[in-house]
Parts: C-alpha cells; sequence; structure tokens
C-alpha cells in the first residue's frame, strides 16, 4: 500500500465549504480563508514514542490526546479552532492502528469543527507532528504578558491526574485500579478548554495552556508580564481529581506527592489565567458558560519571583520542578 | 540545557513588525494576519534520517533542505513564503549540530522573507517537521486540477540529478566526483522554485512541484484535472544537469539510466506545470523575469494515461515506477 493511498484511506475528508478553509487535502497547499478582521493562530506540538506517550497505548487516545495538545494552545490564546495538518511517522502500515488512531483523531476534531487541511506520511519512528489554525479577532488574543499586579490567578479544572497516572503505571507509586482508570483518562485523553479560552476573551488579562506543570508555566506568564505571584498550596493540591476518590483523608497519598503532581506535574491540558479581582464575576460566568470549573490558586504581585504559600500563608521552600523534555 | 533554553538559543528570533505576522515565538500560539483579500496557503513535511537524509549529512545542508522541501510546496502554488513552524525531535543536545542546522535553515529563510514563528522541540530519533505559511490572492492559486486537453507541459530548471547522486552514493553507479558534487547538491540544497510560482499566476492552468518524480507527480496533475498526457522522453532526459558535465556523448551513463532519473527519480524539487500554447510567450517572460529555465515536455491530451514517446514520436513501454516512501 503506498503513501498516497494511506493518506487518503484514513484522513482524506470532504471539507464543508465555508468555516474559513478554501481548500483541503489533496494539492500542494491547503488554503485557509480568514475571515476579515481575524488573525490566523498558529501552535505546532510534536509526540514522540517513549516521550509523550507509552508504545502500547490505545490508538484512538494517542489520536485524540495528539490532537487535544494542539486545541489547548489555540484555547489558551482563545482562538477558535479552523483547521490542522497531521504530519505522521510510521514504522509500518498497521492498518488496525491507523483506523483507530484516525478514529480517535478525527472524533475530537468534529468535536471542535477543525478540518484536517493536509500533511504528510512517512516510514520512520512513530512520530505524530499536529499544526493547528485558530481564528481570533485581531488584538483580541489572550497572551502571556498582560498579568498585572493584583490580579487574581485562576486554573481550570483538575490538575496532578496524568502525572499521578505516570507514577503509577511506571511502578512507582499504587493507586487503586477505579482511580487509575479516572487518571490515566486524564493523561492519555485530555479535554482542550476551548469553549474557556473563547469565553474569557475580554475578561483574562494573560493565559497559557499547563502543558509542562503548573509552576513551570506559569513562570511564563511571570517572565512575559515583568510581575511575580502568590500561590497557595493547598489550594492547588484540591485540585486532583483521584483525591476525591480516595478515602476522605486522600488514603495513602502523602502532602508532597500530592503537591508534586498539581504544582509540576505536567500534561494537564488545563487553562491558567490571571484576571483582576473586580472581574471575579465576569470569570465565574464565563467558566459557566462554558461549563468548565475554574479555581482561584493566588495573586499576582509586583515583586519579582514565585513565592508558595500554605493555607495558613506560611512560605513553602521546596522546589517544584517542571517537567522537562530533555530534563525529565 | 533544557528544552526552552534550546529553541531559544538558536530559533528565537525577532520578528520584524508587519509582513504577516503578528506576533512570533514566544507565547501559545504565533498570530498571523494576511493581508486584506488574500488566502493562507498551508503545507507541511516530515523529513527523518534515513528515508529523507543520510546520518552523516552536513546538518546545514539538512536545515536548506528541510526548509526549501516546504518552500516548493508554495511555488506550486504560486504563493508568496510568509511564515513557519519548526518541530524537532533530536536524539542529543549537540550545539554544533544545531547551530549548523538553524544556520542554514534561517539562511533561506531569510532569502524568502520567511519568518520562523513557533515550533516544538523534543527528545527522540531524529525528525523535522515544518509546516509553512504563504499568502496568495483569493482565487488565484495554482492548483492541480486546471490542466485542459492541448496545453503545454512545462518543467522548472533541472531533473534526476538528485536521484543519481544517491544512486552514487549508495554505491549504485559510479560518478566522477566534480559530477557528483553538482549532483550532490541538487540532492542536498534544491532550490524551491518560488520566484517562478509567483510569475506564474494568471498564466498556469495547473502547477505541482516534483518531489517524487515527475511521472508520478504529473499524475496527481492529470487526475485531479480528468485528462492525459504525452511527453516527450527525449527532451525530458536532457534536462539533468550532469548529463552535461560529462563527455559529450553522455559518458558511461546508458539511456535507461537518464530516463529513470529524471522521469522517475524523486526530490528535484522543480515545477511542473501547464499552460496554453497561446502562452508560450507569457511562459518564457515568466521565466526571464523569475531567472529560471524552464523546458517544454509534452502536451495535455483529452484522452486519459500517460504515453511517453521518444523524439520521433515512437511509444515507449518502459514503466517508471515513482518513489514512494513506503514502497522505495
Amino acid at each position: 500500500m503506498g503513501e498516497f493511498d494511506l493518506i487518503a484511506r484514513y484522513f482524506t475528508r470532504p471539507v464543508r465549504p465555508g468555516g474559513g478553509v478554501a481548500l483541503g487535502v489533496g494539492d500542494d497547499c491547503a488554503l485557509l480563508a480568514p475571515a476579515p478582521g481575524m488573525q490566523l493562530a498558529v501552535s505546532c506540538d510534536m509526540l514522540v514514542e517513549g516521550r509523550h506517550f507509552f508504545a502500547d497505548v490505545d490508538p484512538a487516545h494517542l489520536g485524540h490526546k495528539a490532537l487535544a495538545v494542539n486545541l489547548s494552545d489555540l484555547a489558551a490564546c482563545g482562538a477558535r479552532p479552523l483547521a490542522f495538518t497531521l504530519a505522521l511517522a510510521l514504522p509500518r502500515v498497521d492498518e488496525l492502528w491507523l483506523q483507530a488512531f484516525a478514529g480517535g483523531l478525527l472524533r475530537l476534531a468534529d468535536e471542535h469543527g477543525c478540518a484536517l487541511v493536509g500533511g504528510d506520511t512517512t516510514a520512520g519512528p512513530l512520530n505524530i507532528c499536529i499544526t493547528v489554525f485558530g481564528e481570533v479577532p485581531a488584538g483580541q488574543a489572550l497572551l502571556r504578558s498582560g498579568a498585572r499586579a493584583g490580579d487574581d490567578i485562576w486554573v481550570s479544572g483538575t490538575l496532578g491526574d496524568a502525572r499521578l497516572a505516570l507514577e503509577a503505571l511506571q511502578g512507582r507509586v499504587q493507586v487503586p485500579a477505579g482511580m487509575l482508570a479516572a487518571a490515566r483518562a486524564r493523561l492519555e485523553t485530555p479535554t482542550p478548554r476551548v469553549a474557556l479560552g473563547l469565553q474569557l476573551r475580554g475578561i483574562a488579562t494573560s493565559a497559557l495552556d499547563v502543558s509542562d506543570g503548573l509552576l513551570g508555566d506559569l513562570g511564563h506568564i511571570l517572565r512575559a508580564s515583568g510581575v511575580g505571584a502568590e500561590i497557595d498550596v493547598d489550594e492547588v493540591s484540591k485540585l486532583i481529581a483521584a483525591s476525591a476518590l480516595s478515602t476522605g483523608d486522600r488514603g495513602h497519598f502523602d502532602t508532597e506527592l500530592l503537591r508534586q503532581c498539581t504544582l509540576a506535574g505536567g500534561d494537564d491540558y488545563e487553562l491558567a489565567f490571571t484576571a483582576p479581582p473586580a472581574r471575579r464575576e465576569a470569570v465565574a460566568r464565563a467558566a459557566a458558560a462554558a461549563a468548565t470549573p475554574v479555581a482561584r490558586i493566588g495573586r499576582i504581585r509586583a515583586e519579582p519571583g514565585l513565592r508558595l504559600v500554605d493555607a495558613q500563608g506560611r512560605a513553602l521552600a521546596g522546589r517544584y520542578a517542571s517537567f522537562d523534555h530533555f530534563a525529565g
């Protein structure tokens, strides 16, 4: 089976007219036609076996995740998904694998009206590279650079479950089976917070998606905005979903593990964002409209640096290093 | 050295204001702002070691080629390069390698005013995935579907040298050192025909870039346009540059090797295009304005199929399979 047949069979679908896509798969280029006044938000992520996923991962989950991590970047900018390209290196042509992978990928794409408009397929060690395109009105994109002293710091959804699943799957932590299944779903099929990102336009002063661990990613906002922050570590620890499934006293998870997973776990694909305290009701309305829970976990300070405090306001000294694809 | 430092050191450069790029590297997304009335042409290519390049290739050449093959797709659509994203999986952080790779890549990017606006870096088997963006006035993109019976078939530059170099480097053909150097330059540092693609807007009825071999790629035009073609194989054989460096009688290259390389060699990154015979002078002016030679190699026919003839008009039976990244 040749390269072109392979692409055609699993990944070519008719592009609906309109919707910002003038020409889809099948020519040298796809043609995007953003609406007047719109800018095109572009992001790109590459997933490698053994680094971003296990060799035995369900290919449908992998297809979902490969697109989800890219949609998460659009969400962080407040952009509406439009289209994506897929480049795929495969060690062999395995039709069952491809069918499942394409199924997981295209199901999520359909949920977000995001058309597959082009790409490339080659033989090689398994590698998935997606570039995603979204529309955002000129000047309205959420950036990392807008946080101001006094702003609240918010985070969506849950934190740390993906890392807990990773720790358990690699045998470093014991987790009950039901809890592991739920945590593993967060690791393998994260939910990009696209609806929340769209609702936060005009409300959030800065935003990014939490992919490498909360503290490390927050650091990008602090550097880009020239500010510091204080984070309530106990508030953040509550955001792990797995603890709610535990025995009420958080079972056998110690405080340190919870902090490590929620503060620096990685693979969360939640939005962290800032907004002035005067906009708390607006944030709550945005979260409700997006059907996405949000929690307030700290505030931006004029003094540089990241200060970690517990519920009693006591400073913590612990270091919570973020996941780094070369250091990790 | 962490992932972010690595990206920052070699690939982050200030984006000049205007030029269609509103925000470059450093946020969750880049922001492109195509001029009013413009569509955005998008293409994506993935290069894998051992499949698209040798492990010992000069990294500066590799950087050049990784972008060149993408710019070639923009050229085929008549789009002006605007920006690109780079995703890179590296087995290790080798600063000398990165410096050379970035040098070759960014030099070509600068020649075409094409800004690096984002990307991803990860550990993994060497893999280079570039997605490129260009601007083209709405409705003016050169497509594969516009060829009409009676149109001339043209091709730019030279054909077959890259394949000749590949055959020689893999020990299947003996080639004099000087000739190999020239042919290898075509393999490793192809010239994307961007200027020609821009000049051919409004003249060519169809176009594509020759990346997998002339005949196989022409097949895409024929299928997309619902037509057939007759190709003068002897005209095509003349387009190999290496033969001109030979001894006049084409040295030791036999006719079959020349045909194989020029008709089905792959890695040429020339433009194949069609235009009505009435536009021959316009094509010549476009080629002169782009300082790119073009040659007329056949014509489009209403009857389906690809008919190969020699200089005397005799039909040839030989099959010239194109390079396929799974069959090859």
